[in-house]
């Protein structure tokens, strides 16, 4: 894998905003290796990825002339290169899966960052978490009071210069004041299909309702909980034989795989939200 | 195929049941060619579906034993036969998939009905009905009035001899009375996955809330709308690429497939319910 | 929905490619919908197709100077008008379930595309076809022979100015000098998972071998039974309790919602073949 | 969970089965907690699976009276309980995803058995291994030859008393002793929707074959490769932008679940095998 920039753009739609892009990438010898492009018709928006090899790039001077560019025509933009590896930190409560997962994938390869930080109000994640080399932090947020732990929370963060946090079954809810410290940078798992069955207990509310399927979400934490931009979903087959106890089990296999593509896919910087929804460049 | 009979039990679990069952089946000569059973542990609940031929097997000698044998059990039971196909009402608007599909699916031999009236508020689907040789009828709706609507309807019902109403996209709530009178016999389809986005206008609030499947589900009519017990649901990918448009047009494939399961499961006698849920046996 | 010019490109990969084709579109005042592309890193190729509105654009003078710029760039490329309707010739046995659907479709308006003509070795599908305004024509293939046959179905086809065939259900086997005169215009569905169960009785080799899943699979025909370019595939799940006439069954629901969007796909000009590969804009 | 004992019974179909055996169960005062049959019209064959709790039963009594029952009817049957978890030794290679989630999913409790051995080619496996508490075995099967290699392995199998070989990933075939050896105890995954891309190198056949599906297999090993019984198989949608890497990436998410779910089944003796397939009571 070579290294490579990816351009994120949202603006208002107008004719010339592909050639505009393109052209600029062109004069500046790019060899563009994905470009996608999407346009809400409804709210006249215009979204674009586009990912070119740095080879040879000289991406200060493209840069200096994009900002010219995008400030014209009222664009938001993120430029990121994948060789830099964001800081993330993993929130775990007592169930590991996901957080196992992750470490897992992170080592592996499959996820382009760096695990600063493992942050938890319990002592179980800390064997797993230290075996695959990611500090582990207990923070006991019903013995110190949330207010201490966010305090507690907030100074590790910025200690490692955190800029995603993973919420892998942490069974607290974050305060208004912590959502707004990262917009768009805290990606939560919630165990249902979102929007149905919001708030705790979600598997005993499924089994109570009689549904067939159940989910999994991935989304963008804000203010409202279980409202944020959803990200990804996924469902599996149930039958009247699942007790609530099964719907728990058979739901860990969705949870894994819709937080970890969420997490790739942040990563990867394929996903633009806008309004309360997500375009997610595959 | 040979003819077989189905009995369908549901009652309060206690030990023996399944000898008692079988004993009175073997002692009957009875040839059983599917038996399921499910015991729900936490409301201690018993359920039993067995099918058996019925070449040289004595129904009535059978029947009279067994209702004794149910009376002490304190058992719900029905007797069905493969032979009887059920007559069958089709209600539905102006979007035809539904009706297209349960008409093909009937005259094609995999329901097993007789589909003896197809009511309407509109015109648009005499045409298809007629052709495959279903008497249509037309009731305006908003013209008559809905009681009128729903004496008319009755009446139509009555002379059919129908067992089972089927609501194919039909976007008209039914009274109270209505759904009184066929209790456990309305299976309608609703076009998101339930509980989300209940009531009017699904795909609309799927597609506010950027979901990332879109899905549908059958369920019998209760009088809270929307809220009956569920016979089958299903899912299907969709993308920032789709409009409300495109969400009504992919869903038509789910409810085709979750509406016809409901109605073949429910004319194979192979579903209990209870609470407000369901078993289905497969 | 206003009508739309549709573009659909493949060549050798090159830098600028984008911007070329963009900044001709802008120059002309194309108003962008849709624009989408693909760059195949290993065969070193890029695809692109790109949608405006023709709302005061200038079509011909832009095909024109776009002649030029895809001579230069060695570009295979399509330009097609969303309001042109292609004439399509469905083929059928006595399974008529695709039928049925495909006709329901086009006449419910989710097929741009005229039914020119149904063609069977059978009568089943007659009734249903000209029931919904389709010509029917039976050719009875083992009566007259395969080369008497196709001489008869080359004239219909050609009368009708067909521009595309769709084998829904049709259960024989074109010859080579068929498939050679409709070059990437044959759509079949195969009821497997393709490649696995390649041939006759699909349903009886998966039940042989005890698959846990069923699939179904829409192809472009090549001369190489069962080989062509798959365009879709979908899957459901059996168990151990299905015989071989529940997998046909069930299945049939799987082959109409792959040939179905096979074709929607086709007459939407989303589909580029390369090598025995496609490519599908979504 | 209280602790309970499961009967499986496979034997020709005959009239009285299920009554011989809830009777006997019956007479015991055994409290079933799950029964479930399937009768296979075409092989004549019948299938059950019961589960009873064993607080106040005495099962050496019923287990001699079931032995005479059984010999009577030519019953195949294993008695088993759910107290007894069975040695179980993991094959690996160099791919961890995995040894990883099996090793989490017995440690939290989802997998009743003891790892009593993790046997590889590669050191790779070690440490997550010995961090989960099971004993790792290097045995470099290219170094030492597979005979002397096979010895080892044998040794190790009977020194921790074996009864379930899994295969997660295991790069090497085994040789037709060793399957002999495990008859319907040897559980591998093969990353394809079998019987599709048999043999080596999956991912690389159905890229080029233009799969729209990748699909992964777990089954019974025998000594025909990859023609075992399947037990679970699963498929994930896939695109044209999707390379050989993005398969196998993906493809890892579907290996860890249709083998975890093997493993599960096969522990919790939900599985019985006849001809080359499985019956899996769920």
């Amino acid at each position: 894998m070579s290294s490579t920039a990816i351009l994120l753009i949202d603006c208002p739609d107008r004719k010339g905003l592909v050639a505009a892009v393109a052209n600029l990438l062109y004069a500046h010898g790019a060899n563009i290796i994905h470009a996608d492009q999407h346009q809400d018709p409804e709210a006249g928006l215009f979204f674009m990825r586009v990912e070119w090899t740095l080879e040879g790039f000289e991406l200060p001077l493209f840069r200096a002339e994009f900002e010219t560019l995008a400030a014209g025509l009222a664009m938001n933009w993120q430029l990121e290169l994948s060789t830099e590896a964001p800081s993330v930190a993993i929130f775990v409560s007592q169930q590991l899966h996901c957080l196992v997962d992750l470490l897992h994938r992170q080592r592996s390869g499959e996820l382009n960052c760096n695990i600063a930080a493992v942050i938890s109000n319990h002592e179980d994640g800390r064997a797993i978490a230290e075996f695959q080399g990611a500090p582990f932090h207990l923070i006991p947020v019903a013995e110190v009071g949330k207010a201490e732990a966010e305090r507690r929370q907030f100074q590790l963060l910025d200690a490692a210069g955190v800029q995603l946090v993973v919420l892998a079954r942490y069974m607290q809810i974050l305060s208004p004041a912590f959502v707004r410290r990262y917009p768009g940078r805290i990606i939560n798992v919630h165990h249902s299909f979102l929007p149905a069955f919001i708030g705790a207990k979600p598997y005993h509310q499924a089994f109570q309702r009689g549904v067939k399927l159940i989910g999994s979400t991935s989304h963008y934490v804000t203010e409202v909980l279980d409202d944020g931009p959803i990200i990804e979903q996924d469902v599996m087959r149930i039958s009247h034989r699942d007790q609530v106890r099964d719907l728990a089990e058979k739901g860990r296999d969705l949870e894994r795989i819709v937080l970890s593509r969420a997490v790739r896919w942040h990563l990867e910087h394929r996903i633009l939200r806008y309004g309360n929804k997500t375009v997610v460049f595959d």
